[in-house]
């Protein structure tokens, strides 16, 4: 089956005429709607780091367009000189976000399309890595769907889900990963009751995923980080769902900064915390948390991004890393499309995924 | 010896003509220094309500001024009219903010002078009330610097000190309470780092707690709520240190929504957590945190104040308690101006103050 467009999500798309990619620039989010058609690479490459397209598995996807737009208008004659163009393309695109590990799977896998096939004419090549961009697209609605039964399978109608950032459709394709839950079990009469941690700095919890549920009839309450506290306390929540940029092979998580202590939370009250994301998202190089990098971004966020006033004085220094760690011993299970894993992490990846680390580094 | 005005600071002191409680518009920091002049009952409210006066002990030190400078304006003849104008301010007052015991307690102390005198002329209970009110000014400054002392035993030179809303001068008088040690470090030459939760809804750590630490030197770095796990896990943190509203008989301690948070954070990675304050924060007749009430505020605090565009859909459900309970077992000691309590709290107060809860129920 050749694929030709993908239409039933509308965040991240090839543009009409196939040379551009079509993103939803979620930056101007909930209070703007504005697309964009993005083909310079210096467009792509900022839209990645600015956040105009966020989200591990999004960002893969747009990833995957990316290459094949740029590909597209090359100049090269010679196969050698194609693929020398791809690689820069590659390294380019893969310096916009350290931490999330999707995007150089994916610009990996483009490239490795492109170097699979030397004696072919450019054009060929070019029409595989549209093939190539679209099944990875179309392959994240199939894994969505997948976790999100797996993660639905795991509560009961009118429970309370703390959620963390952003993992829903605007953070992958359809359903999400960390949502995907809530969006299935609102199509299936299944009444939970969503808790959206706003998300600090950039606030993708009330901008995006209040928006997202809210515009799909979940009911959904907004609170500021550090109140994820008193709710559990409260007996409001009965599981915490959240995403992941990437898990390293003992289970440790790195997700957007916050989550560790949502899942330090969780654990001091008693209440599951499931990690839902695509087994693409597990490093099987990298041994433990201390060995994912984490994005520290401009401390200017903190201090003003979003607001009408500076909130603190010019001079006052800021830390602003993007991510934390979460340690796989705080993690009730990670929800896979192919299965759900409970501790040892190690063990249950290596059982479900049919690989052990010792092989992915041979 | 009679107090007639107190300058050493000068965010909450009666106005130069003695007729007004002058403040500085806390709400307009950092970005305007603004001074307010108020003596009409219904300003006095809103300012505590609206938080340009916040931080118990202030709030405290307001009320006192406050119950003068309306006394002043009666036009009551008799000892009974006097009174019961008092009382009508009393309980008008009270109901500006519900979770600060030091509201409450000064109210009571202020009105208790009026119910005191009823042999003596108005003018005579008018400079009896301005005595009082001084005297609840000036005993703050003492019971800060007590507490300051306690708390700076507690660190050593190059600590860093993990802060969650305001507890400095600006929300008492000098040097603060959970700020009080780093005030009192720097005055000693004794290098301690400050990392400022940043604080939603209202970013009182930024706007204020950041504001007084910056401009009195101490190095300070602002992060979000969210970022407390990294930190701490990065060892970066020492201690933590923060105020309190009210203080259950239990230890149980009320603080600013968030506090509970970076306790149970604290408690993970084995960091001291120290709730520091006066004791007229405790409130003996409370038996635990379950017996505290919340204040719950417009959620329109969470999705648009300060922010230049509403961060979520005005239809989003909000929820905004401004407080929460620290259970006993996640706190450290408990500082106040005549010594730390270590657990079982209870016990240390009734040892530290001569007295139990049952004396001041009886």
């Amino acid at each position: 089956m050749e694929l030709t467009q993908i239409t039933q999500v509308d965040n991240v798309r090839l543009s009409d005429d196939g040379r551009a990619v079509r993103i939803l620039d979620q930056s101007r989010l909930p209070n703007e709607t504005v697309y964009l058609e993005l083909s310079r690479a210096e467009d792509l490459y900022e839209a990645i780091a600015t956040l105009r397209v966020r989200g591990a598995p999004a960002i893969g996807i747009f990833a995957g367009y990316a290459m094949y737009v740029l590909a597209l208008q090359t100049k090269a004659n010679t196969f050698g000189d194609f693929l020398s163009e791809c690689r820069k393309n590659h390294d380019y695109l893969n310096a916009s976000r350290p931490t999330a590990v999707n995007l150089r799977h994916m610009l990996d896998r483009m490239l490795a399309v492109a170097e699979a096939m030397p004696c072919m004419d450019i054009p060929s090549i070019q029409q595989a890595m549209k093939q190539a961009a679209l099944a990875i697209h179309q392959e994240d609605i199939a894994m969505c769907t997948a976790i999100s039964e797996y993660g639905l399978s795991l509560v009961k109608d009118g429970d309370g889900i703390l959620t963390h950032c952003n993992a829903g459709p605007l953070a992958t394709s359809r359903y999400g990963t960390g949502l995907g839950p809530l969006f299935l079990a609102r199509e299936r009469g299944i009444t939970l009751h969503a808790w959206c941690d706003e998300t600090r700095p950039l606030l993708q919890g009330a901008r995006l995923t209040a928006y997202e549920l809210q515009r799909a009839g979940v009911d959904c309450t907004l609170i500021c980080d550090n109140m994820a506290s008193i709710v559990m306390k409260q007996g409001k929540i009965n599981a915490c769902f959240v995403g992941c940029d990437r898990v390293a092979r003992n289970g440790d998580t790195a997700n957007k900064i916050g989550t560790s202590g949502v899942a330090i939370l969780a654990k001091h009250y008693g209440i599951p915390f499931y990690v839902l994301g695509p087994s693409s998202t597990i490093d099987f190089t990298c041994p433990d948390g201390d060995h994912i990098p984490i994005e520290l971004r401009d401390g200017e966020e903190i201090k003003s991004k979003f607001f009408e006033q500076p909130s603190s004085l010019p001079e006052v220094k800021c830390y602003n890393p993007a991510f934390d760690v979460t340690d796989h011993d705080l993690i009730t299970a990670i929800v896979t499309e192919k299965g759900i894993c409970y501790p040892p992490f190690d063990e249950s990846f290596a059982r479900l995924f049919g690989k052990t680390w010792k092989e992915e580094e041979a």
